[in-house]
């Protein structure tokens, strides 16, 4: 089969990235960073969360909407992931 | 088809609620409110939130972790998610 034409539909694809933690208390607090960096950008993405775990969601309309501020929201969210215990 | 014959596997159906908010204020004091009866009762159910709405899942696992708290958690995250703006 030949691939799908997308034409001038074309989206960027959907980020998605998956953060465990090591208690729950880490995975509030980053879930408290990603509010701190959601209010500055006023960019507010899906979020699915559970005890130990986060999930974020970036779709094509939330890159728009980042615009340039998007390399910067992804790379402070990773580094707060990274975070030792407190 | 006969329906299936669930035996002695059977499990409660999970639980699903989706909560719209006016403003993100809103869905945040909804979460930090939900937290705390987390905290309470030693249970994290699953959540799904955006900028103005969450979604709360108790799977079969989690009726069975909140035993007969279950009742009072679901009707005090109800009664919160009631509640107008601040």
């Amino acid at each position: 089969m030949a691939p799908a034409d997308m034409g001038t539909t074309a989206q960027k694809p959907a980020l998605h990235w998956r953060f465990d933690f090591g208690s729950y208390g880490e995975a509030r607090r980053f879930l408290d960073q990603l509010a701190d960096l959601s209010k500055r950008d006023s960019y507010y993405p899906n979020i699915n969360f559970g005890k130990t775990y986060v999930n974020v969601s970036i779709d094509a309309e939330g890159q728009m909407e980042l615009g340039e501020r998007e390399a910067a929201f992804i790379q402070e969210m990773k580094a707060y992931a990274a975070q030792g215990p407190a």
